[in-house]
């Protein structure tokens, strides 16, 4: 089990946005899971995909929106990873505005993975 | 507090999958906005959006998902919605493949009602 | 050569406009697909993905955005297809309000099939 | 007229792709929008949206797609901008990988600027 926080930005582009003029709420989704390929490597994800037919596969999600982000803005994702058990991921990620301490949105994401014939495999890379 | 079940159909196009073949996680919240969006009536929204300036947030979203949707599926999004205060409206939304009881994805979604000020108002619709 | 005429409906969602208001114009090419996608049938499309490795893949795609659709519009995707070779099929889609002639958006897209080793193909349906 | 060119390198992500395991077509036109967001900037975009009402909206676009990108790639937006005419910047927009000359998509996009009233406004910004 890691401590390890790990810091991803993203940027708000127009396509982020909804009519209300703040980020439309499946986006942060997206975001979060931005922020967990660069944990493992998009390389690496990519390398496990195309050679094993391994597969992550989100299972649950937890969200609480507290502040909109809007166009312009720079968020951070802040992540924090760990196995649960073998077969099963948990990374803690929570939206901030660079330098605040307090979270914008915050999320939990369990993932597992999967082989071609859908089993359920141990989490193949270090959390 | 109501008990009425809205059944919302989702057709699964190229777009909605990703390279795993399944329908990528993020789009179910999608899903569940359109059914939402259904039962408060797509005109009634835009109404209450631009001649009063009243806009749903979520606030809460937890999604389990347990098996996924493909191209060429159709899926059925059922929701319950009630009022868990007149502030915070709570909608139980699962996915189900058509006439099973077996839900694929069951999520729950909690949405408030601000005005322009980003004050919270009643849910001005009702449930 | 066909001259039918096939119209498919989209309604348009919060998830669909950005912060301007109206449909973010990437979005006309997702629904340009769906009314493709309907064209040859979700079903048959899936079928030749699944049992022969085909896939339509998009060569070409001109948009011309007159006017922007919004939340809580219901708009009509107008589509004539034609083959313009055995390996290449062309879809004239433009966007309309339901009973307008006017075209909110025009657009032309080209596609091919290919094959699991990324071969060009004849269009293995009609058009 | 500028001979500037500007480079944009995006990830791509699970969420960029579809099942046939290569980029969603539409996505392109997502980075092409994100590139020129940071040719004018994202606060100024932001600033002139929030202070002046004032908007920029796609007219036209044009894609020719030759290679798809995939889950781990990272792809260059290649963009030279100009001023046809005072109310229209037109983009010039192709998709690289890193160190190619060959374009895996090519694109041309033409803007305007419009006020709240929705009347068209010279470009607000050099190119």
């Amino acid at each position: 089990m890691s401590d390890a926080l790990y810091t991803h930005q993203v940027q708000i582009y127009y396509e982020d946005t909804d009519l209300s003029g703040i980020v439309y709420h499946a986006n942060y989704l997206k975001y979060f899971e931005r922020a967990r390929e660069h944990i493992i490597g998009p390389a690496e994800l990519a390398r496990l995909w195309n050679e094993q037919g391994l597969g992550f596969v989100v299972y649950k999600a937890e969200l609480t929106f507290r502040e909109g982000a809007r166009l312009g803005d720079t968020i951070e994702i802040r992540t924090r990873a760990h196995l649960a058990s073998p077969y099963r991921a948990v990374f803690d990620q929570n939206v901030y505005k660079p330098g605040s301490q307090t979270p914008m949105v915050e999320g939990r994401v369990e993932m597992v993975c999967i082989d071609p014939t859908k089993k359920l495999v141990p989490i193949p890379v270090p959390l």
